[in-house]
């Protein structure tokens, strides 16, 4: 049993790691703390969790101590750096899901970031937690860059494929979709129903900053053909879906490349092959990642849906947490998984 | 631990059964029983349930036996009546989801429902259960009759007001508007998205069959006032929203109507009085009936919410297994009950 | 051929005002004037209407002149008063979008709007322009007090009834939903899409200030029964939709209602009395108000639907120009009269 | 003035072109025919347009005669090949909204649409229709027929850049969104609202028969990299979203993409070259087609928006009659025009 501390709990993402929290049969206890809401009721941020949850106070992160074992980092980008070093430092765990330690190259923080990085000697110790991916080690770690949202469905869906035929890939398109949660809760006038019911938009298509961030761990594996990454707001609050569009320079069946899949994910609780492409409802509300891969030829369309504050932010914090501890990764996810492991 | 059969599981309130029935701390093993279904999959059905459910074999209700203890019916009105007596007289435990059961009085169901009742003597003996209310018996019982959706929002909503003051109230009008699911799974041109996307529009304004349910309760209580009851279409998936306007012959004030629902509901984890009206997100996938209660001097407006698949059907069904079997009302609905009870 | 000031055209009805102005076949040119947006161009604003409209200049009401015929002021509310009194002193037309001027008791401005109102002499010369009303007087005018969007659709859904039979009332409740549009562009969390998705909530149950507007039309024609009036916001964009629910003293039947209906809006070419209730996309991005009354014994049910942002503001405010000039009241609102007045 | 016959008058595509016809200000007159619903009143099938069109009467396809100048047909795929062969030999222009004969190689009739073509003599001498591409030619002709909706947005954004630099081209990738009304009024599950809100999928992944109708006109302006076009659908009603991906061999620069896009469409009234990626609402109602190109060294990106059923079926279709007419293309369309036209 382990104690947590929440930083940044009046988020989407932060009420989602309480709720993950209050219910993990792992977490002992938790604590929420925040900059501005500190004094206040968790309840008055979320009158849905009203019954829901145990503990509601909001702490001031100027109370912050180390009485905590694993520290959750829900800050907008640029805001985790005030916090991480000393919590290192004084050897406690940290899943940030933020931006501010995904990227290795301290140079990209200032490109993508628009700052300077105050704690870059953190950028080769910490694991960047895809937590799906057999590969991730979480040996001898105490910091977890949790991926981006759009870098979870794109890599989970990609890797597979660059891992095993980089050499064949002529070039990827990838085009993202996004709930407006993506953008966080701040008021503005572009994500008010009246603008986006019944709308569609694509944004900052000369470059987001998770392009980077995908692009570095593709590299990794061996990529370096051409890529493009769109990204799209749609009329929906929660869920990512991902179309991959893979061009190769010579054919390939669509066994192969549906063993390949298999056998990267065959032990993977959080992944769901598909023989057509998933819905995005299939996910919602979930810590899934659904993924269809279907070749046609010289063509490889991937489809794949994702909750973008669950699997692309919270669900998979906890799934890291899970990890560095050396938990079942499904404890405090999946309901059944509780459900077994309870004596009654 | 007992075993539990669905009947009727391919349809909304089906599938949730399923997932409560799938993880609930008593329910040993529950078996799936369908008509047209049976022989198929559940997965082919509820594809978003793959990795979530156990069993997802879909049995033939020509196969039903009497190896259960409890039978949750999700069947299209009418046709409970084909299983319901002979569980009954095999002293079974059953929860109808159906309305096939909930009125008392047998000609009713010629006028409503459009057929004549072949097990009217079962009518007495079930208990009409709306299982937030505390007056509600659970004893020496067999046979529950599930609310209707709308019933469930209405009855929680105006029961205390009808109970403590029916002589004062001149008129009620309740207008409830739904989500779409509520019209079931079957495919209806004008329940298509291209129709219902930014639409709205009453229905059955002429008389819908929950509304001699309401009256049926509310009569018992001593209602005898002015009555109507209007309901809706919304352009959302799930969720009831209904607005009580209560005109009274004199005033009343805030306090004294606060009292009088505190004191009803103090008991009940599932309803959550409000100091200002509910969203209807607040209650989407809960099992809750959020409720707030305003006066204006000689007019009460109560605004309450519920999930029409969970606390209008399977979730409140659930809740009544509970009662029958006299275990704690939240188990296998809230997640923190099961975690509470567990040993680690 | 009349010159128009649009003052306010950067909101949703200042965007409706402009296109009306634009194709209206009597009004020769148009200016448009604002306070924070002057010298830029009304394209930044609205993207979507390049190529449709011919002057896009915004123009500061710094430099507001008497140089047009008629003035839309689409201002918040309050701020018409700045402009109104030496508009109308210089013997231009007014027609204005907000709610200054709608109601004729200086004292309510305080209650209800919390301002002190500086030109209260105007109140009683103004008219309240309920267009589709056939009562509504246009001679001898200048200033038409534009109705709210709730009151117009309330007041044309009951004034035919309380005109006739307000002595068998004995409750009237409305209940109103309105799309997001009805409050503004400013941005605001509650309204962004993420919260609004699926949502459905009432707001202001303890007074909305629209119901002294419409109580004070209504008691003009001799309603004194209780009344209730109650907002909600729905998870779209644009239109209102009401239930009436109409509690009587005494039955009354379908055919004398129908009569009274029919007989009050045979001349009006934008109410349509229908069948069965009427579903909201009949009406959004039209200036119709579709009204359907449904008897039952003692109790009417009346439902309606209008485009808040046209029939409940812009639209209505063109109407009303046609009237003040004695044109056809569909001019530059419906496209067949604009084909059958054109002469090729 | 003409005389216009429309062929498949109840459906979403027909409910425009009788909106069109009835305020297009040189047809004269048009007429509505159909099989099914044949004797029926088209405000039965839209009750929206109750005041809004003349004629409602709906015609038998079996009264089918001669006595117009103009046929549009808006028949599901292989139903227009029962009318077309006669209306073109007895000299009648006809529109065709369907996909009967725009590929022009008979196999591929078979392949796609799973039937075999009876009249594969006309596939030579029809036109195929892309309104807004200025070597669309309509000379000497009878027969059009009119684009698909996905290729009329793929084919408007991706024909300029084919047309100049198809050397340069690695790999296209197409992935588009379409609103459900594409899929049409027929009553499918997957298609109700309380399936698809919230909800995105791609569908036809393995291939859809737009791609072959796409290629058709690529290949003809000389296109021969890899190829891919994936479709999906939105949880609206109407628009289409595509997002084409373009690799490159070689690095160009946005200036020189601009003035290939800008030398094409400067003639264009329909189509609007943004600066930024449009948004869907921008197009939602109107027959534009909004396109934005941004480079991005060897990748450009373009985003493209239209209504499917004005600009991807009826409103090109009108614009088609415009140009067979040798009319100004606008009319009928924009209000503008018809204002401009008029003499009051």
């Amino acid at each position: 049993m382990i104690s947590v501390g929440i930083i940044g709990g009046t988020g989407y993402t932060g009420k989602k790691l309480i709720q993950y929290c209050n219910s993990h049969p792992f977490v002992e206890n938790y604590k929420i703390y925040s900059g501005k809401s500190a004094g206040e009721n968790l309840y008055d941020y979320f009158p849905a969790l009203v019954g829901l949850v145990n503990d509601t106070k909001i702490n001031s992160v100027n109370d912050l101590s180390y009485e905590h074992d694993l520290y959750f980092i829900a800050l907008p980008h640029g805001e985790s750096l005030n916090y991480i070093p000393a919590l290192i430092s004084n050897g406690k765990y940290v899943v940030d899901l933020g931006g501010d330690y995904r990227l290795d190259v301290e140079a990209l923080y200032e490109k993508w970031y628009k700052y300077s990085h105050s704690s870059s000697y953190l950028l080769k110790t910490k694991t960047y937690g895809l937590a799906d991916y057999p590969s991730t080690n979480y040996d001898d770690l105490k910091l977890v860059a949790n991926p981006g949202c759009y870098p979870t469905a794109v890599l989970l869906s990609l890797l597979p494929l660059v891992e095993n035929l980089s050499e064949k890939i002529l070039s990827v398109s990838c085009v993202a979709y996004s709930g407006t949660s993506g953008a966080g809760k701040k008021a503005k006038t572009e994500l008010m129903l009246s603008e986006m019911d019944g709308n569609v938009k694509a944004y900052k298509v000369d470059g987001h900053q998770h392009e980077p961030e995908i692009l570095q761990q593709l590299v990794k594996k061996g990529f370096d053909s051409s890529f493009s990454f769109t990204t799209h707001l749609l009329p929906v609050a929660t869920g990512i879906y991902l179309t991959a569009s893979v061009h190769l320079n010579e054919s390939v069946n669509q066994e192969e490349i549906n063993e390949i899949y298999y056998n990267v994910y065959k032990n993977s609780p959080f992944i769901r092959l598909r023989n057509t492409p998933p819905e995005l409802k299939w996910v919602v509300d979930t810590n899934f990642c659904d993924i269809n891969v279907t070749v046609k030829d010289k063509v490889i369309i991937i489809t794949s849906a994702i909750d973008n504050l669950i699997k692309g932010a919270s669900g998979q914090a906890v799934q890291n947490m899970n990890k560095l501890f050396g938990w079942d990764e499904t404890f405090g996810i999946l309901n059944k998984e509780i459900k077994d492991a309870a004596v009654y």
